[in-house]
């Protein structure tokens, strides 16, 4: 079905460059007709394949969950993987990372004006959610041992600290360098997995 | 000089409605037009106050900035007044500043896109910077007694956890009521704290 794999691969396509646009335009500026011509295609031949910009984002989206779902996996092939470096790969620490990172910073600027966005959002955000608990569950033994209360604190804190590292990278790439963006999530996982390991010891 | 008051009155009433378009529109949706109208003014009235959008942002920024202040210096006048209500201020924790909140993040998804809000950001980024570093080392006694890299780590990681609370309780409001916010704050300035004092105490 060669024709079938055209089509999925050229919408592939036009949702990378979409992430692209959104990334260097903001999400307003980022049209159809903007992201086709980027992609080198017509606005009309965009709607073959794509219905709205809507439908483009939710594209983009989902493929932006799926390739860090790849590198997680890829991670977690390696023999001294660490849950530093997993979870690093959701950071803006190479440019292909900063576009990913800059595309969310201009989606999250639209939510609270777009209640459809807002949906979008908490679906990623959910999946997100369960990507990154199941990082935590393979790479720190001790995490299933914790009472669900302190697993749901660290995780929030570490996706909380994890979106403030995406909107400083973006908003002031100078000022944070991949290496300092790490060594920031480093400190954090560090305290994090201290204070649940003498709160699970107390409790006990 | 009563005529030079109500313009400086004036001026501060548009920056604020424009506050509140950001938030509710986006950014780009926020036109001077939008503005004016939900000021109840003419777009031709607007253009004696502010010569561009672009001041009109300046405005709002600089408002915002004066009105943080200000609640930092409220909060130090009482009593048993701490770090974490301090810097809670900054937090969307009510109505008013879930509508900061929520500019401020419509303005970071269009810094990537624009190089004069790049700077416009830098700005009041290193403002806000002082402003917080102020408060640590009024309420934390240790503060001025650690070495300036803890200082700077502690700060850093604090401000990007308050940024991170932002994108979070603008993005998903329904999971993010005002008490979590301060309780994931709180936790993150007791680690902070113990850290830089363990680090201060080996380093003697």
């Amino acid at each position: 079905m060669p024709k079938i794999v055209d089509h999925a691969a050229r919408r592939d396509e036009i949702a990378q460059v979409a992430c692209r646009v959104v990334a260097n335009y903001g999400f307003e500026q980022a049209t159809v007709a903007r992201i086709a011509r980027a992609a080198g295609y017509t606005t009309g031949m965009v709607a073959h394949y794509y219905e709205s910009k809507q439908e483009i984002i939710l594209a983009a989206l989902r493929l932006m969950l799926l390739r860090i779902e790849e590198r997680l996996t890829r991670e977690r092939e390696r023999d001294e993987a660490n849950l530093l470096e997993a979870l690093s790969e959701a950071l803006a620490i190479d440019s292909q990372r900063f576009t990913e990172c800059a595309f969310w910073m201009a989606f999250w600027g639209q939510v609270s004006a777009d209640k459809k966005l807002k949906r979008l959002n908490a679906w990623v955000h959910r999946e997100y959610m369960r990507l990154f608990e199941r990082c935590f569950s393979e790479y720190w033994s001790e995490w299933s041992a914790w009472p669900q209360a302190t697993r749901d604190q660290v995780l929030r804190s570490v996706v909380t600290f994890m979106n403030g590292l995406t909107a400083s990278a973006v908003t002031s790439p100078r000022d944070w360098p991949a290496d300092m963006q790490v060594e920031q999530l480093r400190l954090q996982l560090d305290l994090l997995r201290q204070w649940a390991g003498k709160r699970a010891t107390k409790s006990r």
